[in-house]
This record gives C-alpha cells, sequence and structure tokens, in this order.
C-alpha cells in the first residue's frame, strides 16, 4: 500500500466511499446487463450504421473545434467508451469494423480487457499521475519495464534501446546518434575541441558540420525538420517549409503481380541501388558527407510501396562498403503486424540495421541501437521526458497478448487472407483495382484514379467498413493485432459488394 | 456506465471481485494509518536523509540501466508512490524538498489528491486506454476538455490552440505555421502551384523556401533540428549536428542589481535590438529572409536570463515594422510560475504575440496562435498522435487547483520570499553568489564558477534540498505552484548553511 500512505486519512475515506459506490454502480450494471459471449474480446457481432458519416452530431462538433483549430482533418468524433475490439463507435452511435485504427497506431483494439485492468491497477496510479523526466529521474521499476517490454521484443542483434515520445522525436533522435557516431569515428579518440564546441553553439562549422541523411523518394518519417527532410510523400506535408536539401534516392516502384515481372523489378531495384551510390558519392563530393540513410521496411504514408528483400540487402550493403549507418524506421510496421515482430526479420540482413525507430502500436516512441552508436556522454539524446512510462505499462500488456496468444502468427494468417482476397477481387474487378501487395496485415491495393479511390473508402464506410488511404491512389488497411479471419472477410464481402455497385453504375 | 457497457459479464465480475477486495485494503490502510494532518496536500514536515544521494540502490540500478542505455544524465531513481507534495523520495529512502520538479514539469508537485481522483475516475478511463490519433478521430469531449483547459487560460488576445506531445514538438510546429503564413502572404489569394508541390516534395525551391527563423544566444527551444537551430545554450545539445544556418541575435546581458545598472542595461538592451534589425537585414539580403523570431521570457536552460519588458517589446515592434512574426516560447515559463499565467504578460505587448508555445507544467504540449496563423488547409500542422488527451484531463485538476486556490498570486509571493532572501545571502557572501534574480518563483543566483556551483548543489542535496543548475554557472528553482513560504525559507535556510559551511573552509 505504499503508493497511498502519504495520502490523508480523511482524504482516502472519501475515495473508499466513492470507489464502493462505484464498485456498487457496476454490480448493478452488471445485474441488468444481459448476458453476453464471455469471451475477454467480446464485439459487437458486425457492423451497425444509424447515419451517414460524418454523421450530425460529428458535424457539430467539427463545427464547435472548427472555432479554435482548422478541422479539416477530422474523419469522425469518436465515442471511445462504446468502441470495442476490432470496433469503432462514432459519436452519431454508427458502428465500424475499423481497418485502419488510429493510423496504425492501436495494437489490441479498443477497451482491450487487458489493457482496462492494468489501467485499474493501483499498484500503477502513480505512474500515471507522476510523469518523470525520465533521463534524470527514472521510476524505480523503470528498468524492470523495459526489460519486460521494449528489451524483450528488441530486433534480433540490438541490445540498447532509448524511449521518446513519439515517432517523430525517435527518427531525429535516430539521426543524432548516427551523426554523433559518425563524428566520432572521424575524431578518432580525441575529445572535442574547444572550437568546435563553439562553433557548435553558432550553427557553424566544424562543431555543426555538413553532414547530409539519404532518403527515398515517397517515404515518410515524420514532421520535424530533421524528419520532414527525408519525408517526400505529400505536399502538404512538406510546402513552405526550408527543410535541408539532402539526397533523395528513388524507392523502386514494382511491377505487379511480381511473379510476372521479376526481371524488370530486378533491374528497377539495381537502378535504385545504383543511384543510391551515385549520391552518397555526389555529396561527398560536393562536401556534405552522408552519415545516414533512412528507409521504411514498406513505404506506408507514401503510398504501401514495397522492395524485395534483396533490395534491402543492398542497401545495407552500400552501407557497409561506404561507411555509413542504416536507420530502418518501424513507425508504422514495427509491432508483429507484417507477420513478424519487426517487418525488417523479412529482409534476411546479414547484420542488424545500426537503428530500427518505433512509435504508434509500441504505444512509445523511441528507437534500438547498436553498441557502435551509444552516445559516450550523458544528455546527448535526450528532453524532459524523452518517453512516458506510463505507456510501457499498457505495452507490457500488448507484449504479453502478442506472445500468449500467438499474434505475430495470426498477423501473417489473416494478412494471407487479406491478400488472396484482394487479389482475387483485382481478379474480378481489373478495372478497379491493381497491385495487391502486403506483408503480414500491412495490405493495399491501388484504385485508378484519386477521386475512385476516396469514392471507395466512402461507400465502404456508409456500410460499416472504415479503412484509410495512402499514397495517391491507394487503399491502405491497417487493422489491429486481434483482427480475426471472420473480420478480414467481412472486410473483403464489403469491398466486393462496393466494388459491384461501382461496376455497374 | 457508458464505458464499461460492452465488457463480458463475467469480466465484469471479475473487475467488481477485485476492485471491492481493493477497497477493502484500502480501508484497512486507513483504519491502521495514525490520524495526520487533514491538508490534501499533506506531505512530510521536512527532508529526511538516510544515504548519500546517489545511494546505493540508485547506483545498482544505474549499473543495471548501464546495459541498455547512457546513464550519465541519471541524478537519481525515483520511489513515486512514496514522494508527496514538495517531496521528492528516491530508492535509497532519502526525502528532499524539490525545488526543480522534474525540470519544471511537476504543477502541482508528487501524487496530489485530485490528480490521483481524477485518474481513479472510471468516467475518464477510456481516455487512457484508447489514445487517439486526435486530429482525425478526436474524442466526443474533446472540445469540452480544450474549454475547460487550455481555452480557459489561453493568453490575452489568443484564442487558436493546437496540442502536441511535448516542447519540441511544439515550438517546430509554431515555426511550421509561422512559415505557412509568411508564404501565404507573398502568394496573396492564388493557390500554391503544381509547380511549389512538387519541389516542396524534393526539398527545392521554390516549394521548399530559403526561409529562416531568428533565434538569441544563450536560447534552448528543443531538440529535433528545427528547434535546435534556434538553441544554443550548451555544447552537448549541438555538436555533431548539422542544423540550419539561421540569425543567432545577442540576448542581453545585463548587470545586477538591476537598480545600479539602468542605464547600462537600457543601452545593452538597445544594442541587442539594433543587432535584430542587421541581422533582419542582412538574412534579406543574402536571400534567406527571416519569418519568424522565437525568444523565452527568461531564458531558462540557457542560465536564467532576463530582460526587461522594454526589451520585448521592443522585438514586437521590429516584427511588426519588418513583418515577421513573433513566437514566445512558455514551454518552461508558462503556467503560473511567473507570478502571472504567461510570464510575457509581464511586458505590457502592444498585442498577443503571434505564437505562444506551452508544454512541462501544462502536462500537454501544444501552442496558442492568432487568427492570422491558422492553417488554411486540414494535415498541415498533425501527426498520429498529436498531443494526448489523457493529459488534459489531468490538467483540468491542474487549472481548477491553479484557479481554486490563488496558485497565480501564490507563485508571486513565494517567487518574492525567494527572491528577497537571495538577495540577502548575496549581501552576506558575495563572494559565493551574484545577479540573484528573478520572476515569480522562477528565481536563480551566479555562483564564480561552475563548480562551486556543482559543490553548492551537491551540499544541498545532502541537506535534504533538491536543486537544479542552469547555463554555466548559476543555479536555478523550478518549484512546484504549491511551493509555499515556508518551503522557501526551508531552502534558502539550507543554502545560508552550505554557504556558511564553504566560507569557513
Amino acid at each position: 500500500m505504499a503508493h497511498i500512505s502519504h495520502l490523508g486519512k480523511g482524504r482516502l475515506a472519501q475515495y473508499v466511499k466513492e470507489g464502493l459506490k462505484r464498485c456498487q454502480s457496476i454490480s448493478a450494471a452488471v445485474a441488468e446487463k444481459p448476458q453476453r459471449d464471455q469471451d475477454h474480446n467480446e464485439e459487437p457481432a458486425g457492423p451497425r450504421m444509424v447515419t451517414e458519416v460524418p454523421g450530425p452530431r460529428t458535424r457539430e462538433l467539427v463545427k464547435e473545434i472548427g472555432n479554435y483549430q482548422n478541422s479539416d482533418a477530422i474523419h469522425f468524433f469518436v465515442d471511445y467508451d462504446r468502441s470495442k475490439g476490432n470496433y469503432i463507435v462514432d459519436v452519431d452511435g454508427n458502428t465500424m469494423l475499423d481497418v485502419f485504427t488510429q493510423i496504425a497506431s492501436l495494437p489490441l483494439g479498443y477497451n482491450h480487457p487487458k489493457i482496462v485492468q492494468a489501467m485499474s491497477d493501483p499498484q500503477n496510479l502513480s505512474t500515471f499521475i507522476n510523469r518523470p523526466a525520465l533521463g534524470s529521474y527514472p521510476p524505480a521499476d523503470f528498468v524492470d519495464r523495459l526489460l519486460k517490454t521494449l528489451l524483450s521484443v528488441a530486433p534480433p542483434g540490438l541490445h540498447q534501446v532509448q524511449t521518446m515520445g513519439c515517432g517523430t522525436c525517435s527518427i531525429e533522435s535516430g539521426q543524432k546518434a548516427i551523426f554523433m557516431a559518425y563524428q566520432r569515428r572521424k575524431r578518432g579518440d580525441r575529445l572535442p575541441t574547444e572550437d568546435e564546441m563553439t562553433t557548435s553553439l553558432l550553427n557553424q562549422e566544424p562543431g555543426s558540420p555538413k553532414l547530409s541523411f539519404l532518403s527515398f523518394t515517397n517515404g515518410f518519417h515524420g514532421r520535424c525538420m530533421g524528419a520532414l527532410g527525408m519525408s517526400h510523400a505529400k505536399w502538404f506535408h512538406k510546402l513552405d517549409f526550408p527543410v535541408p536539401d539532402w539526397p533523395i534516392a528513388p524507392f523502386p516502384q514494382l511491377k505487379y503481380p511480381l511473379e510476372e515481372h521479376v526481371r524488370e523489378n530486378e533491374q528497377e531495384e539495381s537502378r535504385c541501388l545504383e543511384q543510391v551510390r551515385d549520391l552518397i558519392e555526389k555529396y561527398s563530393q560536393r562536401g556534405e558527407p552522408v552519415a545516414g540513410m533512412c528507409v521504411e521496411p514498406v513505404q506506408s504514408e507514401g503510398g504501401d510501396n514495397h522492395a524485395s528483400p534483396a533490395f534491402f540487402q543492398g542497401l545495407q550493403d552500400i552501407c557497409k562498403e561506404t561507411g555509413i549507418y542504416l536507420m530502418i524506421d518501424e513507425v508504422q510496421t514495427g509491432g508483429a503486424a507484417s507477420g513478424k515482430f519487426w517487418a525488417h526479420e523479412h529482409f534476411n540482413l546479414k547484420s542488424s540495421p545500426d537503428v530500427v525507430t518505433f512509435s504508434k502500436k509500441m504505444l512509445s516512441g523511441g528507437f534500438y541501437f547498436t553498441d557502435e552508436l551509444r552516445p559516450t556522454e550523458g544528455y546527448r539524446i535526450y528532453n524532459t521526458w524523452i518517453g512516458d512510462p506510463s505507456k510501457l505499462i499498457l505495452l507490457e500488456q500488448v507484449i504479453s497478448e502478442v506472445k500468449n496468444k500467438q499474434l505475430v502468427a495470426t498477423a501473417a494468417e489473416v494478412g494471407q487472407v487479406l491478400l488472396k482476397g484482394l487479389k482475387d477481387l483485382q481478379q474480378k474487378y481489373p478495372g478497379l483495382l491493381q497491385k495487391a501487395r502486403g506483408l503480414g496485415t500491412l495490405c493495399a491495393v491501388d484504385m485508378p484514379t484519386v477521386a475512385i479511390r476516396d469514392q471507395i473508402i466512402t461507400k465502404m464506410r456508409s456500410k460499416g467498413v472504415h479503412t484509410g488511404g495512402s499514397g495517391v491512389k491507394t487503399l491502405r488497411l491497417r487493422p489491429s493485432l486481434i483482427f480475426k479471419k471472420h473480420h478480414a472477410e467481412m472486410f473483403l464481402e464489403t469491398l466486393g459488394s462496393v466494388l459491384k455497385d461501382m461496376e455497374q453504375k
């Protein structure tokens, strides 16, 4: 009871009274409630639509919030109390199968009982209400939490980890770890000079060296300036912002079906690798050497673009040859959805990447890194909060469910159902679907135009299936890890009926 | 009871059983506990040290975590369950008066009963466990929460607000809002061209224009690249990172006591304002026009540097004359500690700043902005989480306490006690203390060298008072908002005894 021992008696008594009252009303609710499925993941049997989406209540709220900020990105307001499992319920009472799950960031769906339980555990209370400056005043159980969560699922070969607040901060901290290691290698054993320290404060060489970071067309890594300088997915992420002029290599544009374009795709990937080499050489020549490169296992925001394991192996080979560092951005692909815990595990790399970033389904941002990339001084990778240990409490439940319920295997199996279904529909509606592709449940399919893609998303939503887009004309599936075969079939049936409807028109 | 209506009956029954058991053990604890002060903020009567700090348990944990990340920034591991009010308890059982409060980020101290209560309220549960992609799927009560929290304490003249995850993201999003407005003004009514959109994706002009942002020597605004480009406080924040070459103006270095250096300080501030003008002109000439400037009301990380209201008024005048935007960074100074809710309210500016950023004591990051700075398209200021509504639940309690208990006035009063005490000690120990200064409880004093400053911090900690440093040789006070006169006196007595001790040696 250490966690409450400092509370005053009067106050505690009041809590107890209120707590008992709450317990009693929960009992009453249980008694009133008709008995339903005992499955912990009990969720609605299917979608149930009562208004169009956005419905009248969402439209009211959009208008209200529009007084205080731009509201154009709002799809609908959500009743999170009533959302459950794979089903999201909006404020107008529409129950939709959610195949987008908060932009791929909800690992166990809505209101998962294990997470409810962790949240309700008084042992965890103090972690939620006393957010620490984690880099300087970590909680007593922090090492233990790291071991039970992030370190228990570290990518093969990586043993160092740093928590961060969000994906962008993870990317930029990974970049900084790489810039530091690159300069440290140049300095050798000597310490930074007074001149280096002083000039760094003035944004001038040699302390602030002209280094660059290589990224890929259609990549997306985040919204702060270092991450945005590597993002090339959509103009509205970028327009008007003075980002650094760093090298941008082409990401392969593969032809589908893959089995019919083996030779062409190999050539395309070789072409891209050659350009990577050329750019590294070019930027070295112009005095802005490339310290690292950053790539997504599946380019997500930029249109669900895949490349072969050979391409990623090729990138790593180039990195080793040219002495630059490889950062794999698993913010959207990490955390089991690819059918492996980390999507880059599909690539059979010769050794681990130098940095692997995460966020979204991992609930905490952060990155894994090699020993070589470990900062040699304190406060180098740092900020006030540098993550949030309360997110690790929730992550512990996620990882335990992933392990106990074999959710990595589930993602692989359900992914196959989805991909086969998409390919079947593509065969049936070749004028409407193209390039069905996927890795685990990270599935996608292209439509002929952005207008048709958006129309299909809207029609599916009106039938109770909520999905998202990516790139220009891609339908992007990002279900939770508790998305099962019957959910996949429900999604496919709905898509099929929408396509049929559209073809007839 | 909507929030639990989707849980299965069996599971619910189990929760109820567990809940009742917990209620019973709380009752038992209350019965066992000797009656103490009924004050809700009941806390230890004073510090109690049982080991040196860092103690043996912290040293063990530092060694353990050192296997997985650099641990050099750790001061000590904390027992957050046992910490209470203004007192932090480390894992070795040392109880210290905390005058640094997680780098100024803990508004109501540890385990404040109102926050405990908000966390324990089942009504709030779903907000803690279903973190939304807030920009697209906000919770039903989000507008209401904004009104009760951030909008209820908006700086005079500002009515637009955007939440963000942390201070750095707030700064960079504020920068982006400014870059957008600057370019929009240039474009006039016409929409962005195809060429602008395309080049923006390639980090090239005209889509990615060569704009710059003016900042000040010794400023600190965060760790991602756009924020780091404006930070000039300490080499280890900066060394090895290729930040943008933006204009850096001198921040006034005032002489103390202020009343004895009125003329000199006026000249110093004029000199700095002149340099600001020159830099804006210079960067315009070289084709990298300044779109905005960013300044802290009190430079915190960089050494607790203050300037007069006239200086800040002068900055705003320059902004208006030259058509650039003024961003005031209140990440560390905002949230009542300055003796006004926002520190820039001390400056009597002619109109509101264009952007005011916050984080830390506000528990959520974010920024306020003028109507002119409101993005005209969706997804322009955006990321997956773009804040965390669960932090607003806690902030609601903070703001309600600040209002009900007049904590803004408390900060002003306690700040006067601190500042007078520091000045008295400075008079008594002129060889050890210099430049006592403060705004509310944002107080500081300089020591002759970094070594003496660090020695004083260590000695104070061994006597049970935990403070922090800033700049090179500054002692920085950042107590919570429930830090009262008797805490201030305790701090001053301890400092006095340390100084006496050091003088005698």
